[in-house]
């Protein structure tokens, strides 16, 4: 087993901004680094920029032993490749792990974030001493990651954990890959303030698109509004009716719920935990743990971090 | 690596009756034996009689290193207990492997039989070569397995594949577990038949309960009767709609499809292939191989020998 004292880099490589911070287990050695993502013009330059951010956080902890990156589309794991990022131009079948390495002299791994993510709930939050865990992601999309076995779940082609593109409902709306009844489709972001929208102009309520909002949402139906609470139990029906589909198939022990939609807590874990009492066995139901992401903002660092190390510990990565 | 002239007993232990041979990786040497299942009143006689079996195979092969049993329910791999069997009454929680391995000195190892039937064509037939294998059997109800990266995955409580049981309409018809919209309710045999009936009915012509049956379809589909074909077509649409969320979820590179519905062949593959075209993304679709299992009726057996070499070799069996 590893030496726990190890230290590793981890990169969250966002959309609008870049995090990085030296990481020993699920602790973050000293404050964040946060660069702009669009202050960089091009992959080179961003790599570049990474680099002089790496050999900074070296002189600091010089016994710093990988550099995981998080980033936030399709990539090959296994060639260091981003495919291409979403909201992010000029990353195509780019080899950032060998311009990287050659430039900063360590072991770099990549993975997208949702693993990451799922990744850092595993071996330091929420899902701390799972053997099988599923961590979905709601946000702007809905997102996910595996744990099986105790390892990172990938796939054939690094695209496994596609949560937000699973159907529930053979006849319902097209999803972006002509996936009828794609769930991201059902409960992301934009779709939950259209359910507001539905339901309080169904009761004849004024409102604005603020009243729409998510977080919103969350609060008015902490304080009694039925109207919100009917869409936290909506949201929670097409949710758990997925996750149930996802336990039958993967007998996990613990679910993993996070992201900026999963903030709102109570008002949406309380019905989602009702769906899936329904739909499951007893048996299976009481085995089963749910629980909220724990590392919030900085699972993106703590995980790729810990990927990386776990990578380095694996023989699978070299400087 | 493993020996693989190494022999092992298969036991494939149905509702109606147990077949048990020989096997060395896909061959099964000699001739399958039978055993009617009602011809033992209790665990305890069938185990003897198991025990009788054992002996005179191993008086033909005194080199069999293992035996390996596939079962018609849940189970507990690692304790070798049956927690209860389908249509096989008396063998809650009964120590299987324990009984077994006493009686005849060999190591023995016990699953389900979807499992089984799965392992089997990942090691020897229409999914050898793959990493990450999704088998769907189509019969009665609906099961399946999962290999991922390249050993089966069985999930936290031994019940992980469980195919039939995912929801293809949140709000749908309610499976066993009040698991709305759960595939085996719309694709199982007797749903089959009752679509056939449907739409006969709605074009007005005479049938019999014959005219419904999945195998009497298969025939007059592939003789290009319309309404037979719609069947398959409807068949195909929930069929497909959970393996694409299967896909979406584990981005296998293989997906098999067995059991006796199954043998319908093109008139039901076609249409599912056409299906998982439309709701997967173009790259994913050319990258899957969808194939008819290879093994047929004799999966149980060589699967469950098999899952028994292969305990054996990572060290989990002892005698």
């Amino acid at each position: 087993m590893s030496d726990t004292q190890d230290i590793a880099l981890g990169i969250d490589f966002g959309g609008t901004s870049v995090k990085v911070a030296a990481v020993r287990g699920a602790d973050i050695l000293g404050e964040v680094e946060r660069i702009v993502t669009s202050d960089c013009q091009s992959a080179d330059e961003m790599v570049a920029r990474f680099g002089v951010s790496i050999a900074a956080w070296r002189e600091r902890f010089p016994e710093l032993k990988a550099v995981g990156i998080g980033v936030p589309g399709a990539v090959d794991v296994d060639k260091g490749v981003t495919y291409n990022l979403t909201n992010v131009p000029g990353w195509r079948n780019y080899p950032l792990r060998e311009r990287l390495g050659a430039l900063c002299g360590l072991p770099v791994m990549l993975d997208n974030d949702a693993n990451c993510m799922c990744f850092a709930e595993f071996a330091h939050g929420a899902a701390k001493g799972a053997r099988n865990a599923v961590a979905v992601t709601l946000g702007t999309g809905v997102g996910g990651g595996l744990v099986l076995d105790g390892k990172m779940y990938r796939g054939s082609d690094f695209a496994a954990g596609e949560i937000g593109q699973m159907s529930v409902d053979y006849d319902g709306v097209e999803g972006p890959y002509g996936n009828t009844g794609a769930l991201e489709r059902y409960i992301g972001h934009r779709q939950i303030s259209a359910i507001a929208a539905d339901l309080l102009e169904a009761a004849g309520r004024d409102f604005t698109a603020e009243d729409c909002d998510p977080r919103i949402l969350a609060q008015r139906a902490t304080e009694g509004d039925e109207i919100a609470h009917q869409v936290w139990y909506r949201v929670a029906g097409y949710l758990g009716s997925t996750l149930g589909a996802v336990i039958y198939l993967l007998n996990p022990d613990t679910i993993v719920v996070g992201g900026g939609v999963a903030a709102a807590g109570e008002v949406l874990f309380d019905p989602l935990k009702e769906k899936l009492r329904d739909v499951l066995s007893a048996e299976f139901f009481e085995r089963l743990r749910i629980v909220h992401a724990q590392l919030g903002n900085d699972a993106g660092i703590i995980g790729s971090a810990a990927l990386a190390m776990e990578s380095l510990r694996a023989g699978e990565l070299r400087a």
